[in-house]
């Protein structure tokens, strides 16, 4: 399976199914996904399930090879259920009951709405289990998505109540743990505490934190469920589920335990204007390592854009070329397969305007050729590097914690998580440096350079790992807010950086939050001096056996230092204790893997990536020009070019825009990557 | 009837009644409107009915020739009545249930409320029906105003469902028609619909359209019930109510069916920032021209702004002149009387800062004098020019499906189904050609010209007569988003311009929301070359017989056509695949007029309006000077100047800021207008 | 008492409170206040009380000498408390219910409430009632914080009914006085009336107002709970409570009734930006102005800034010599005690950023040194100015009832009542003249000059008392929207300014709202003009008598008076028709000033202000620069410097950023302050 699109033969009449699957055959689809919204079509009242209509969907898209993956559609319970039973209807965190009418109209912690997806799974799963066109299952879509801030409903709360218990055995121990003694919120029993409903002022920040852990097991334990008939009802049929790159409602890395593999939706254009920082090359190749990362295995792009995006509004159409970019471009981070979204436009309903590959005509346009082209180019070498990874010696750390708990508290109205990540990440894309995006659990000895900024909650386990990992001459780097709560949201009653104070050298006595007052560093160490200002956070440091890379420039505390290097056993500890400009994080990050020996793939113009999968038979270098215009690139003599060969010129690539180039480097050559 | 004012005599004592009617008469006062808020005090408790206060105004004000006509006072229903039927309290669509407080507190749907109307509105009518001093009735006040998003209760749920029952007959059509099926949304009951309430993502499009239009026939019926009433006990006098221009809670074509002739309350200046588009003098303008379509026919102003407005905001006071020139504005678009709101300024409640013609103290001052002399210079003419129309050569259709079904999904944040209208109506305005706004459902026949932006939805009736309005040697001009969607409010599966392809000559097989990238538009046709940014939209077009006016600037569809012109039998169907900059607009709107025969009536600088009634004896012509600064415009040798004499020096008549003149072509000359 | 610190003993462990006290002692802290919100921790369930820890607590800091003042932990009422009576939980002007988790989830009204805290607090008081080391109590914890919008339950509107019955004794008296007959709202019983929930439009705006006077009527009430009960217990025992500065819940003259004396929390540095305006040093000293104004006596500061501030947002740190710098500040206006917040800093909670003098890892830094140095130099000066006064000339007259009518009804998007009130402060705290502000009960005789901008509702006893004190030769300043309404916010049926036309000597008979047109004001008196945009209001002025300082300069109002001056009896009654931008207050101010007699203390730079505080000895000077540069100002010849001696050059005091001086100028030398 290398192509594919989302299908819904139950969006449009009968007679298109067969000139569908002649088109799609046409285009070189291999795949489709179907039914994840279909609930009321396959079972219109309670008990009358109906598979007739999708049975002949699949068989006539199976007589032209095409292969179909199974969508749970518990994202869209039938109005009859919600007739019969209300009460599955979720609270929003107003205390708003919300409606029918959309999709996720559900909670997700009711049992009665279980038992419902309890009764159609299995139903579902045993009509299909032996069928030879089905070979595996997406459960339900997008979670979290629709669902945001729900529920916290009194089933809800009361399912809170149990997961406290289980995590503090007693309620002497929540109350220690969360510091309720202050304003007098001390709990006698689990069943007195709220969910975080409106109250005045705020609430205890480790009540908050609990529960947005809460809800991600939730969403996991939610997913079990269908998991666990699946699993036993279609042992032959894999089960995986579509992400949403940095979306914040679950863990991704717990909820892909559960999956053979996982799958990302990537909508590089979107319709709303808030997501338009999710929009940019690097966050999207970032979001593509997360998926990458959350099974450090290769992934499924389950939607894949191909057309403007559009509920109320509507994006921008993709330029020529894009549509292949994006393509290429999420192949190039680790996608085996590609699922594009959708096949044709759907004529009625929320998404009318969430173009597919058809538009409402169904006359094939441009889309189709470039997707056809697409698939013709790409598939020979797909094979080669299916399962590939990037071999990437640098690695990020993040976490769904560590997000949460800067939620709650982002300390400055500007201060993001993900962002901040990014300016880091971005440090290595702009050096064409492939990195990981690792979790707190992974081992990260493979790494020459980790990056973990923000490690605001400190959990044991981790810190001890970190400590081990210098001391064995890893590179370690880690940023202002490093140790300062504990796991439960309190504060570590230390000097900061708390318990990571002897591996960084350093003690950070006062701190500055850049609310009225501005400031800037400058790098002092070595030759390329550099001045550029800063919009945070500010961390006072004294040297205590680290020595300083940068300081600050202004105010009481001008040429203190504001990055930090110490030397600790086999390896080095960096901190950077405020946040750093694109001309300072470069900097930054060029001497750090200088002083660990990574080096980047390529040289390239900024927004040209240069993207690594590690194949069977070589290296395949993927280079992406993001720009609305040309680029060049200088290839070396081994290199031999598989796609884009025509827009070599001596050594020099020259990429229209939106242009791709595929290139393998095979291992005889003296690039051979090890490992 | 030329000149009123709205009175309330219920505010103020018994005092000053005598006093108020002879300044009235003094000013040339012949109408007030009365008791549209004073329900509790025409029945202080239920059944017990008060006329005698009101009666004895009527007396004082008919014993100087003063009329009255009479409010139904149902916007505000008595504490008493909300006391024991709280159930009549509306409900928004946040689900939240409004209380007692300010007006229109009450459900529109509500049989119990509408039983205390029928018996209320019974029990004025006959006691007033016979009464040589009243004339007529206005029913309820603005209605709309005040209900905004209400109500969503479940009586009105419930009408919503036989209101659907009505239009579809059965829910599988139903289904079929809103495309149900997707997000398994399918009904197999009516009941089982909701109201547009909160849900989890947003509602479906069709849903939310019928709704829209459900919530406007439920003000039209809620309007009929006493209608009825009146018709019935009231034969002699006439029913009309106070429309707000483009207000959009009701379709007023409708709505204007059961009148004998609309009123409609005129605020050149608003005390809210919102509104402040609402009053530039093209909006203004065209709200007035709106007011006279609903009907065809010449109508009232029912308020006509008479000093600063205000609630918890004033707005700025009106500049000396400013009274005077709004007043001839709107008799110039066709109202027959102009009623002030209101004589004097309420001492307390939430309207205390909307000023009337006197001031808080009641002593007489520049805005009392303004209107006086208004009312001297202008009654001598009003007769002449009675029911007098514009004779307009140019139409503008609007439609309350199209403006309801782009609010639903705007596709670009700054689309603006009126504002879009006002850009072309100002194409008209700025070379002073009279126009008119016109329903979908209206005879074209009449117009050289007739712009119908942004036909959004497809009405096969609609679609018809502008076919056959073309081939009869009309000129049409069309816009993007024409024939996306059916009538139901999903796509039509046809590529774009949908059912208008032939008439227009053009294929649309891609489009542009500029979201994220820009584009302008080159006029290249004929001599003037223009260039101009656009912002929204930008269609991507082939042409299929038809020839290009204008091409797009940049990007991958730089010189594919903007504006293109197809010969269609007898006509011409013009059709702009963008939103046009006013240069661009102008240099359309002049070849269009040019190519039809359209003459604008007089040159004139900007914002200096010309428009025209065509009266008994000649057209009578208005010259506005909406400026802050003199304006000059020149005359020609048959105009007779009526008001405004002095500001004649040669040809030239210059007009003060704000200031006004009237002029009569008698009808004699070479000028002379047909039909 | 001079110093003291805001004290938890609750949220750490025992083992610290030793080492806590003797580090406190070692600071010269003297004071502390303790319990206010750990009512779970004296009374874990109910009638089980526990207050040994306190006791403890309370005797180890004894022991180094320093006493405990005890708040009543009224603001957090316990789980077990909500657990049992929901009904006590209060609901927002939305009509929500708002939930456990934050504090003061209660509300005020509710007796069940009041009786658990009748309870609750006998039981505390007379615990303590002996204990020699407690010297005070403060009730709850800043009335109205937290609250904000609460509380409209059945209990309060029910409430709400009394209230107005006792006020306006008949319905019919209520229905005229808020002119009811507007919109039919005409009410027959007081248990008609709603409270401000959501409603179609607004509300009445004299419903409005009564109900803001309700609401903090209310809180008034609440606190003479516990009064009442400390009163009878402790009479040995002083009792406060902490205001918020100009914090517009509660009418702050009307709560200080009640306590001994007032106590105020001072942050110039706040987390939330909407703050930021009340940051400003002249709103920081006009905010302790208020502070002493409530009872024309010194006061507490209760909670003093001791660092960085913080919920969910952090504030900027205190840069070094700020601490030092505000706490002379609050002494300069009349604190004699100050409390600072916290000792340490909280590690859990949403407090947990609210840093105190010790940090997190509670190792004492430069906060701890800056407060000890602070405490040390400031000492041995406090007794000779305890109690003592500014002396001010000039007065500016704050009304709770202005404030909340101008809330309700702004008429200008950017009026805001105290940021006007602070426009003329400013005028005088850049002169350096020291500035008493009073409440419309005072006297008013001991001023030269009288500010009472913005008089928008008239009270006939004030209007009396001031024309009274402009007969007797006082200088009053009056303002634009003077006169305007009655006391039940109806409007005055007068021509404007009403009640105060013959002091004034002017007539107002029209004005505008700066909305959509431009003003400015040129001053014309005198040598220097002036001409300078104003931006809210203008009143069209015409003299009565009075004569022009300042004439507006556009539009058609320009050349007419925008400051006028009339002399009445042996007083001047001054008129301003705008609002004024800073160059023209200046010089009105100076005008006002010199005419009045009233003088600066000294000259200095923008932002270096002088206040004075009369001891027993000698006059004392606070010179403070709030600049974070150095600044100078020159010194008189009989002055003594008691701090920063070490920065006087010759004449010539240089302060450091944020630098301070104290000046004694003893009785015997030419300055000696009269009175």
């Amino acid at each position: 399976m290398k192509f594919g699109v989302d299908y819904y033969p139950e969006h449009i009449s009968r007679s298109y199914w067969e000139w569908d699957a002649e088109k799609m055959q046409e285009a070189g689809i291999e795949v489709v996904r179907m039914a994840e919204f279909a609930w009321a079509k396959m079972e219109p009242a309670e008990g009358q399930y109906d598979f007739g209509w999708l049975d002949e969907a699949i068989v006539i898209l199976g007589r032209r090879g095409i292969k179909t993956v199974l969508g749970t559609p518990t994202a869209t319970p039938p109005v009859w259920i919600i007739e019969r039973n209300p009460e599955i209807l979720p609270v929003n965190l107003q205390g708003q009951r919300l409606g029918f009418g959309g999709r996720h109209h559900n909670c997700q912690s009711n049992e009665t709405y279980r038992d419902h997806i309890r009764r159609f799974v299995r139903e579902m799963a045993k009509h299909y289990n032996n069928n030879p066109h089905v070979i595996g299952w997406q459960t339900d879509n997008e979670f979290g998505n629709s669902h945001l801030q729900l529920c916290a409903c009194d089933s809800c709360r009361s399912r809170f109540h149990q997961w406290l218990e289980r995590k503090y055995g007693t309620i002497d121990a929540l109350n220690d743990a969360w510091g309720t003694v202050f304003w007098s919120q001390t709990y006698s029993r689990f069943e007195q505490i709220p969910a975080p409903l409106p109250t005045p002022n705020s609430h205890n920040p480790s009540l908050l934190l609990d529960w947005r852990r809460f809800c991600s097991d939730l969403i996991v334990d939610f997913q079990k469920v269908q998991i666990d008939i699946l699993r036993q009802e279609c042992p032959n049929q894999f089960i995986t589920h579509n992400f949403m790159g940095f979306f914040d409602k679950t863990d991704y890395f717990d909820l892909a335990k559960d999956l053979d593999f996982v799958s990302h939706d990537q909508y590089p254009m979107h319709f709303r204007d808030m997501r338009i920082p999710m929009t940019t090359p690097s966050h999207l190749s970032m979001a593509l390592d997360l998926m990458r990362g959350t099974k450090q295995q290769s992934f499924w792009i389950m939607e894949q854009l191909a057309g403007p995006t559009g509920w109320e509004l509507i994006s921008s159409t993709p330029r020529p070329g894009q549509i292949r970019m994006w393509t290429y471009h999420s192949i190039a981070h680790g996608a085996d397969t590609i699922v594009y979204f959708r096949w044709d436009t759907c004529l009625a309903g929320t998404e009318q305007y969430w173009h597919g590959i058809l538009p409402h005509s169904r006359i094939p346009g441009r889309r189709f050729a470039e997707v056809k082209q697409t698939i013709q180019e790409l598939s020979p070498y797909m094979e080669y590097f299916r399962g590939g990874s990037p071999k990437a010696e640098a690695g990020i750390l993040f976490s769904y914690d560590q997000e949460w708990a800067l939620q709650i508290q982002p300390h400055h109205p500007g201060l993001n998580y993900i962002e901040l990540l990014r300016s880091y990440y971005k440090g290595f894309y702009d050096a064409n440096v492939p990195v990981d995006i690792v979790s707190d659990k992974e081992d990260y000895s493979r790494y020459k350079v980790l990056v973990a900024p923000l490690l605001f909650l400190t959990h044991p386990d981790t810190c001890q790992k970190l400590y081990e990992y210098v001391s064995a001459g890893g590179h370690l780097v880690l940023s202002m807010r490093t140790g300062v709560k504990d796991w439960n949201n309190a504060v570590v009653p230390k000097m900061l950086p708390g318990e990571f104070s002897d591996l960084l050298g350093i003690a950070i006595e006062d701190y500055d939050c850049l609310r009225q007052f501005g400031q800037g560093l400058k790098w002092t160490k070595g030759a390329a001096n550099i001045e550029e200002d800063v919009k945070l956070w500010s961390d006072i440091i004294t040297l205590k056996g680290a020595e300083s890379l940068a300081e600050y420039n202004r105010d009481f505390y001008a040429n203190t230092p504001g990055i930090t290097r110490n030397v600790y056993n086999k390896g080095r500890a960096y901190y950077v204790g405020s946040d750093l400009g694109p001309e300072m994080m470069a900097r930054f990050i060029g001497e750090v893997s200088t002083a660990s020996g990574v080096k980047g793939l390529m040289e390239s113009p900024e927004n040209v990536e240069v993207t690594r999968r590690c194949g069977h038979d070589g290296d395949y270098m993927f280079v992406i020009n993001h720009n609305s215009e040309d680029a060049s690139v200088k290839l070396q003599e081994a290199w031999e070019v598989l796609v884009g060969k025509e827009f070599v010129h001596g050594s020099v690539l020259t990429l229209a825009p939106y242009g791709v180039a595929l290139i393998r480097r095979a291992y005889e050559s003296e690039w051979k990557t090890e490992g």
